[in-house]
């Protein structure tokens, strides 16, 4: 179906600079597209303390650009097991509640330990990697302090960007990588619709970053170096470390009460609530609870669980990372996913372009045709995800851990633990980008049952 | 390790002469081994309508004993889906309570459809295949009416049981197959201890086995001839065919109200009550309820999830099928986990007449081995699906289906239920007797470490 040569290269907007906006353009950018990153902060920065990939999270990266893996390296990642003999990493969930030997109070049982494989997880501080993220993106791409207020988007027109300052910007496709806030998923969905807005998860965070050692002290040598996730009744603990230096640290707590939507999602706590929380817990867990600030923020943790978005796709304009599927972080692998959306979008735009500057496709059929495919791949994992991190969180907070009776019920929880970890460890990327092209050129040969648009 | 040479074969008593009873005793009248099965009933009867098993299941029966097989072939087993053209089995779930076309009061909309392979889904009647399976048994290996009193366990003497008529009986070994009331688990586990009890579900059932002529009238051609799960809030309906002439049909409803677990498990109850809780649901639903019979029994769902069993092995005693691990229905599973028990038991019991028959080990310490073994191969699978089969029928039954602005998230559950499935149905029986033989000859290896005694 070839239409109006057309020789000017796809302009693309991505609407917010956090990580995934920042994969997204470091992959768009060796492409045959121009990629504009519209940023509302003055600044770059990232909030929480530590993050950890994949080792498949970390091949998705690589091919979107092998950049990413060298800005994640220069940003001081770390193996989430620091172990000199070991170069696997492992996952461990461990009893944070039942004191199990009398004799013993630096005695936790191990519960579950997963082997992620080799480099299997990698952490590393938000902040550093951000930084070092940055300087992969082309000068002239970024655009800081611009704050979207308006999507204007008719039929094969060039989508109208306005911004709070007054100023407005073009493009043949918008990426929304806006996050848990996303404007474009407000702009999108408009004011009525509950999706516009995350959802309260009935969890608080309190997160600390606390060097390693104080935490070899608190932790003992073995516990400190590594992952573990405490686990108990209405709370759980875990930490690792995210650098040679440093642990991060969380601690979550289950909160009954409500927390509205309209709120900051941050207010001042106190290192009193998380103690008063993890009140009897194993002395380790109290240790490690004494090294937290006095005063810390917590964090309401909001998600796209209770109202998903119904479709990632919206004509020329799609939902990336968080804004798409902002999920709880139980898991540890919400920027996870908006990386492989990333590379499945990065995939999508090589096709596209080579349709519109090799074959003389028309840009736009093109391009909805894509986030057809973007919804149709992405959609189904992606929201699993958001529904499995409220599920393990449920797993980790049972009531019954704190009720002898209950123990061996509450031990069987996880095989499925087990297996929701390894569903996420375990994406293939290679099939991805093979089912993405593929799905994407049978939507283009049969494109009258494929139009699906905004408005 | 050598020990005193005897060349009396194995004896080992089977309480309870339900469907996993009388498939483990198919597999060990195969073996040098001396086998009883002790049934509390004058004649065998099992209870519900239909049973279904997956294909894997199937090939496990087969390497039991391939004339168990031939008892299910004989009992008039079919395909879940009846279908001329296609040898495959589907499950299928579908909207069986929004009206998604005003035009068309027989629609509703298919929400998932599983391809479960060549003869995926084998479904029966549970008397018919029973009726065949104690053809199976050799003469004088079952007795009737011998329910279980007491167990004696005392070292290497043999085991001593008595029953409520007064007689006695010895064996090496003995495997509770006695159900989910199983008698053996509550001598096992002591009156005191809530795992020698079931847990009400809070779920009730009826039944009923329906002409597949009228069926079809009700449901359609399509529906009628093949296996469909609807859902909806707070209950679901499942039929299938379960030979050429029937369909079974289930409801299961919601029920907020406790059930007693010393009362009966059924009560009396009427197709006003079904017809009531599935009040306003899609036409064809309505139309199958209608062929209940106006009286009929409601079954309150037990399980053993809140109160897992602690162990499957106790000495020379086991746990088998629903005494071990008894589950609600709606994986469709629970009598296939009894199956693998059986072939892993079955598998065990070659190499326990092994070492006691060719390599003189005392039967004893092969036995006890031998469960250990047994309850670590088969104890995480089967309680995990007793917790999946609760999950997935809260799945089923999210009162979010009837609420328009929850149903994208209400939709979002099916990735779930497709892992859950296929965790079921994919199960691998030719490594599970691998790493049944192996986990043995280990444990062989270093008996210190795995004496475990029951008192």
């Amino acid at each position: 179906m070839p239409g109006i040569i057309t020789t000017e290269p796809i302009e693309v907007a991505i609407i917010g600079g956090g990580i995934v906006g920042l994969v997204l353009a470091a992959g768009l950018t060796r492409q045959k597209v121009r990629v504009k990153v519209y940023e509302q902060a003055r600044n770059f920065r990232e909030i929480g303390a530590g993050i950890g990939f994949t080792a498949r999270t970390v091949q998705c990266m690589e091919k979107v650009n092998p950049a990413v893996v060298s800005a994640l390296r220069s940003g001081g990642s770390v193996n989430a097991s620091l172990d000199e003999h070991d170069p696997n990493s492992y996952l461990r969930w461990i009893d944070g509640y039942t004191q199990h030997r009398v004799d013993d109070p630096e005695y936790q049982k191990m519960l579950l330990t997963l082997d992620a494989g080799y480099k299997g997880w990698e952490t590393v501080r938000r902040d550093q990697f951000l930084e070092d993220l940055v300087k992969v993106i082309p000068g002239g791409v970024i655009e800081l302090q611009k704050r979207l207020d308006t999507i204007e988007q008719k039929g094969e027109d060039k989508i109208v960007l306005t911004f709070v300052d007054g100023t407005r910007a073009e493009a043949d496709a918008v990426f929304g990588c806006d996050g848990i806030k996303s404007r474009t998923r407000q702009i999108l969905l408009g004011p009525d619709n509950p999706a516009s807005y995350p959802q309260y998860t009935h969890k608080v965070a309190y997160r600390a970053l606390i060097p390693m050692d104080k935490a070899l002290e608190a932790l003992g040598e073995y516990k400190g170096r590594r992952q573990h996730m405490h686990i108990g009744p209405n709370a759980h603990l875990i930490h690792y470390p995210v650098n040679q230096k440093m642990i991060g640290a969380t601690v979550i707590v289950t909160d009954p009460k409500d927390w509205p939507s309209d709120q900051q999602n941050t207010a001042r706590g106190s290192r009193k609530e998380v103690e008063a929380a993890l009140e009897g817990w194993c002395l380790p867990v109290q240790n490690l609870i004494k090294l937290f600030p006095e005063e810390l923020d917590q964090w309401a943790l909001f998600d796209l669980w209770e109202y998903p978005v119904p479709a990632y796709n919206y004509g020329k304009i799609s939902l990336v990372g968080d804004a798409a599927h902002a999920s709880s972080p139980h898991h540890g692998a919400g920027a996870s996913m908006g990386i492989e959306d990333a590379l499945c979008l990065s995939t999508l735009l090589q096709e596209v372009s080579k349709d519109v500057n090799e074959n003389a496709e028309p840009k736009g059929q093109a391009l909805r045709t894509a986030f057809e495919t973007y919804n149709a791949i992405r959609r189904t994992r992606t929201q699993w995800l958001v529904n499995s991190s409220r599920r393990v969180c449920d797993l980790f907070h049972q009531p019954d851990w704190a009720d002898p009776a209950k123990r061996v019920k509450a031990e069987s929880c996880f095989e499925e633990i087990k297996d929701r970890s390894f569903k996420i460890w375990h994406h293939d990327s290679a099939s991805m980008v093979e089912e993405t092209i593929r799905d994407y050129r049978r939507r283009c040969e049969t494109p009258s049952e494929t139009k699906i648009q905004m408005s």
